[in-house]
């Protein structure tokens, strides 16, 4: 195996014993770059110089936990000192940071070596990265927004990386391209320097190859930073899954409404297949009834909408020409929503979040697809479902993840195989807030079952 | 002394001695609303029969603490369980509160015994309560929302009364009415069962003759209720002032700016000279520059009108008819305000709160005017100050006090007098969050220099 298709569990523990030095690693991971970059476009810049410089200096001192010396790519919307960072868009053209985000500056602490920024959809309004192309067939989308990050692991041009997730955006490119996605809990990994979309609904967490390696990245963005109004003030836990595969007493819920509706057959089929695993391993399942469905697209964009808006408004007024169509229609339709659409909405995820905690207390996790469909091809701007129902892939994208946005709770991707077309699949499991631990265990377990998960063969 | 003439403390202290029984105190109350209702018309309604009989079981008992057997009035927006909560509205007819709000219950729990349900400005959407009539001067304004129960305390028609304040709608009325009132912290005493104005800036407090009184009032409306979401969990304090005087050591905020602009020359005089006698008590008066004042009634009024026509939205559609005009057509001008306005409310809002905390780090308290003029006629509708500037008296009366519901701090209005026409003046002082007892300490050590004051001479 080269080194850059290494897992970041199996590289850290290669470096660890002296057998791969961190600049073998990030070398052979900018020269993967080189080679897949031309097809993919998965990156807005990418750091040689800088990786190499940090790649020696890490080979010069002793390894001093997980991410020393791992190549990361990091979703442009994430500040690292001196470099811009331009949301993929014209609107940032110029654009300096002064300071690392937090998530930047502790990852850096940490060891980890930054490769490159990756492409969002710009300024994380959308779900398809269209910059980027799919890491498992380049003639369809990403997915998004954090579309850059999940081809640049997918593809072997970053060993792990860091996304948003608004509505989705972590978990939604993690599965249509066959890698892990953790959303977690709304205010457990602080946002200060992270680009904004919705500051109600907006998380930062990794994009990686495994469950476990999704675990030892979470580790090192978790901690208070009072610079983040929404960062939560908890204990430190340690979230590495252990090897045991056991799920004898986890409860695991099974949706009879909304997640398995206008959800490709496909999709379906692998899903349930994955939570027979889990059932294999122990686990029990539980019909549950998922609260208040007819109010979640409703809520997740009176939310993004109206706070996007107020982001924007500035510029989108001022520079509406340097956005690009899609954005700047939803920006500029923004400003016509009343402050009765938004309470509405806010009142909305309130009751949600009391309805969904009833539910929690039910089971231990739910499973459920990540993405009604794979991934569509470039351009395609509405799936029709077998019943003749025709819905805006935007929508359809959003559809599965948002209940997770609106609530807060914490939500990870896991890839489950391949449809007949040789697209990833992913299947969701949400869980307790604060309960990244028990997804991560029920993730890995499954995990541990399935044979190693190859890199997208890309040129 | 008659009964009714009595502060909440010595009544107390009187039923304690048995120099006075429940019943005496309660009937010595209604006798005085009989006398001065057909002046005021401060009550919705007035529960004679009810009050009877719980005085008759509040004197055949031991007397259990402060309030035991004390005469209240309650704000017709506060449910007692069996009542119309009216909110002086026609809205409301055929209302009937299914439980007591928390506070109604544990004011009864602690002994206290409802006289009637005094009037609001319609829903508290309004700064005069037009129902109802100066305690001083008949033809003036009661001011509001919570004019009622300002005016039943002052004319001795109840011992004590709660108001709301969402933009000052206790201080407001208190300050003209000569009486004491107090904003407690945001979240300090809860709101289940209290009509919401604007859930973000809706307060419940303490209206009384004494500031002595409306720390007992206080001590027993505090505590964590789950069903309030931002009630706070903090430990119960002993807000009882002491007898002390002396308040060396004591850094109080002088305005430099804002407090003391477009105020009538008559409350700029009263307020100085009572701050003049905060510095004989041993405070050290300090200069300070009010941050933010362009943003104060633009903050206000977006989050109030927002929030106020969510509430709202179904009835004033359905049956517009049944509100006051002024009130009615505030609710349907908020339908007409942009997510973007109420978002940028909020963000001023959270910038506002960050720099009041950073000035309360250099002062102890603020003491400023509560309202820049005395109480004036009934139905005007603009004051003109002397640089010929004309502003609406409901912008005039909200000035002032709205900085402490946009930030959450505690704020006390206590009289200092009256103008040459004998209209009473309010002076304010302002603490930081949960510091009420600072405020409640320095407006009793001012109250103890000054003679007591007499209840306004009704009929």
């Amino acid at each position: 195996m080269r080194p850059y298709e290494l897992s970041l569990a199996a590289a850290a523990e290669a470096i660890r014993a002296g057998k791969l030095s961190p600049v073998e690693l990030v070398d052979s991971v900018l020269d993967r770059i080189e080679q897949v970059e031309p097809h993919l476009n998965a990156y807005v810049t990418v750091t040689a110089e800088r990786a190499r410089k940090a790649a020696r200096e890490a080979g010069a001192v002793r390894p001093h936990g997980p991410l020393h010396g791992i190549p990361m790519a990091l979703k442009d919307l994430i500040d690292v000192a001196g470099a811009a960072t331009t949301a993929s868009s014209r609107v940032r053209a110029g654009h300096r940071a002064e300071a690392d985000s937090t998530v930047a500056a502790r990852l850096t602490a940490a060891g980890a070596v930054l490769v490159g920024k990756a492409h969002t959809h710009e300024f994380a309004y959308g779900l398809t990265t269209p910059q980027t192309n799919n890491a498992w067939d380049h003639g369809r989308v990403a997915g998004g927004s954090s579309g850059g990050s999940a081809v640049a692991v997918a593809s072997g041009a970053a060993t792990f990386a860091l996304g948003t997730d608004t509505g989705g955006s972590i978990r939604v490119p993690a599965a249509l391209n066959g890698v892990v996605g953790l959303k977690p809990t709304y205010g457990l990994v602080p946002r200060h320097g992270v680009t904004s979309l919705s500051w109600s609904l907006d998380h930062v967490g990794p994009i990686t190859r495994t469950v476990e390696d999704a675990a030892l990245v979470l580790d090192a963005l978790t901690g208070h930073d009072p610079r983040d109004p929404a960062s939560l003030a908890v204990p430190a836990v340690d979230h590495r899954p252990g090897t045991a595969t056991d799920l004898t007493g986890v409860r695991v819920g099974v949706p009879r409404n909304y997640y398995f509706d206008h959800v490709d057959a496909e999709v379906e089929a692998a899903v349930r297949h994955a939570i027979g695993r889990l059932e294999d391993l122990g686990a029990r399942l539980v019909g549950i009834d998922v609260p208040m469905t007819r109010y979640i697209q409703a809520t997740q964009w009176g939310l993004m909408v109206a706070e996007a808006t107020a982001y924007h408004e500035g510029t989108v007024r001022t520079v509406p020409e340097l956005y690009q169509d899609d954005v700047r229609v939803l920006l500029e339709a923004g400003e016509l929503m009343s402050a009765g659409d938004y309470l509405r909405a806010q009142r909305s995820r309130t009751l949600m979040r009391q309805e969904w905690a009833r539910l929690l207390r039910e089971v231990d996790v739910i499973a459920a697809p990540t993405v009604p469909t794979t991934a569509v091809k470039a351009g395609e701007e509405t799936i029709t479902w077998s019943d003749g129902t025709i819905e805006a892939v935007s929508d359809a994208y959003v559809r599965l993840s948002a209940p997770a946005n609106i609530t807060g709770i914490p939500a990870l991707s896991v890839p489950v195989g391949h449809d007949t077309q040789g697209l990833p699949i992913g299947m969701q499991l949400l869980g307790r807030p604060l309960g990244e631990r028990a997804l991560l265990r029920v993730g890995h377990a499954y995990e541990r079952t399935q044979p190693v998960r190859a890199l997208a063969p890309v040129a």
